[in-house]
């Protein structure tokens, strides 16, 4: 993959949360691609070993249970940072203006070519590029070298807005949930869609946190461990966390005018779990998901609100109201959702 | 490339608009994709050659002039159907379920293995598949083999709804405007992007003529001539009329509760008319896009609307009493698909 700049290294964490206490074989398949940039590794809470395996030759600063206790109190910091969401943190504590974030089971893919794709790369490139979410391009990403704006596409729009996140995809194991992936044990992924587009205006989606990248100085706030489903594990498909915050991301990105883009780069994703054990558990992610989404569609923020950090308060009282009574989880992701914002002021303004 | 069902070559149109008399080339290339289907080739009213050429082999109606007049009168036939537009008249007097229309000017593409792409297929199975333009599915066209919706999806949203039309892209020769082909003459399009998606619920895009089919049916009478630029030629980047129809077909797609697919497949554009040439008219398109953006986006279909031919009426109304005063072209718009909405009662009526 040539990209058609170099990126500052220096404007980059990565993020990376680790649920497995050896990261030895993840940070090897990643070396080409992460070395020379500082890296953040959040230990789950929950990981009982004592110590990372972390290989040499990375830039690495590590935070565990005690870094989450030291910030939020020891009572909170399961609750907010355990499984994937400990990730969480490492965007709190980051002071970089991009964050690119990949689980730890995912190695990096290739491309149709034979090719490893450096994810990293592509995830800053699609950050610096413009996003176009006023108007589809038949064409896919308009800067994209070889490509260009389509007959139609009205002039006053090419100079695009800024792009706020870049959800990255997945090949082999699909990023799908239980009753899928247990209905379709045998299904891989391995449609390689050579694509970065921006998702419209307007249009809802489910953003996958196994890869994504966002600019932390545009939205950080906005990237809150708010909804939790009682008893969620540490397999993705029963994870409803990133998606809920992904709605409240892509709602908060249209209202202050940037962009959302999805596709490339792919992540090479490996199993892990069992979907058939996940499914046994009653799967509350589907009831909440039903209920976000009229809730999603019919909202909107004030105009008053023109700071992310005004929009994630105004997003959780609206929760608060109109799906309060409906799920406990929902009064919790609206606590969490203020609480996170209080947080992210103090940690940044006495950071 | 395989599909997963057999296409009823009976509820198809191919509908050509024949603006070269020797379809000898063009109809020789298609050959092992038009056969058995029927086809609808309308000569181009300014076409001054006595007689296309149309090879041996394949179930054809050929319209011309002269049919033309006889259903809207001498005086209309030019205003309303030279140039590309001639392919409305096919749209009008087709019978069938499915339309599919590939300019004059395009051969069958390749895949990245190097088979011949199959756009009538492709085209009739993106018409026969669902949409999902309420929830935009990451991993693309989520009833593709090999596919699935993603982790989050509602699992409400996953039946879709009726697809009205698949828009069909480029390869070669992309289809831009005449300022950009002219700026970047060298540039062609070598990206092979193997997706079809379903654009989102109030998402605007520019949609081309040159590769497209539609749900006859459905939205039939959505498909009109109406805005017509003054010296419009016979290339595509001096065209306006189809971005135009675009735009009030996803509106009204939109509005009845359907979705527009867009991306595969792609077709061979060959050159054809200089670029430079055309960018020394002055292209109104340009002007007219801007003036029709705000109004698509601030438009919205009286509820009362319930079938095509009110959504055309209606739309023609607020274009009359919004634009009217802006350009003439879009008076002239406004009366054309009033016009067309009653010509396309009484042909299938009659018929």
């Amino acid at each position: 993959m040539s990209l058609d700049h170099e990126i500052n290294k220096n404007e980059v964490d990565i993020v990376i949360g680790a649920l497995n206490a050896d990261l030895t074989p993840f940070l090897d398949t990643w070396r080409p691609f992460f070395t020379g940039f500082h890296l953040i590794i959040v230990k789950d809470p929950e990981l009982k070993e004592e110590e990372l395996n972390i290989p040499q030759g990375f830039d690495v600063d590590v935070y565990s249970k005690t870094d989450m206790e030291k910030v939020v109190g020891s009572s909170d910091t399961t609750a907010m940072f355990s499984g994937y969401s400990c990730r969480y943190f490492g965007y709190l504590v980051s002071k970089k203006k991009y964050i690119v974030s990949i689980d730890d089971d995912c190695v990096p893919a290739k491309d149709p070519k034979g090719f490893l794709v450096d994810a990293v790369s592509q995830h800053v490139d699609n950050l610096e590029r413009p996003a176009t979410p006023l108007f589809f391009n038949t064409l896919y990403d308009p800067y994209r070298e070889g490509a260009d704006f389509v007959r139609g596409y009205p002039f006053s729009l090419r100079s695009g807005v800024p792009c706020a996140a870049s959800c990255g995809l997945w090949l082999n194991l699909a990023d799908l949930d239980a009753p899928t992936q247990a209905l379709k044990t045998e299904q891989r992924n391995t449609s390689y869609v050579d694509a970065v587009m921006t998702v419209p205006l307007k249009a809802m989606l489910p953003i996958s946190g196994i890869n994504i990248a966002f600019n932390r100085e545009l939205v950080g706030p906005a990237l809150v461990p708010a909804l939790r489903i009682a008893g969620e594990g540490r397999v993705r498909w029963e994870t409803l966390e990133d998606v809920w915050c992904g709605m409240c991301l892509k709602h908060i990105v249209d209202h202050l005018g940037y962009g959302v883009k999805t596709g490339l780069p792919y992540v090479w994703r490996n199993e892990r779990g069992d979907a058939v054990e996940s499914l046994k558990k009653k799967w509350e992610g589907m009831k909440l998901m039903e209920k976000s989404v009229p809730f999603f569609e019919s909202l909107k923020l004030p105009e008053s609100a023109v700071t992310v950090e005004d929009c994630v308060v105004e997003l959780a009282k609206a929760v608060r109201e109109q799906l309060g009574s409906d799920d406990h989880a929902f009064t919790q992701a609206a606590d969490a959702m203020v609480k996170w914002v209080q947080l992210w002021s103090s940690v940044n303004s006495s950071g």
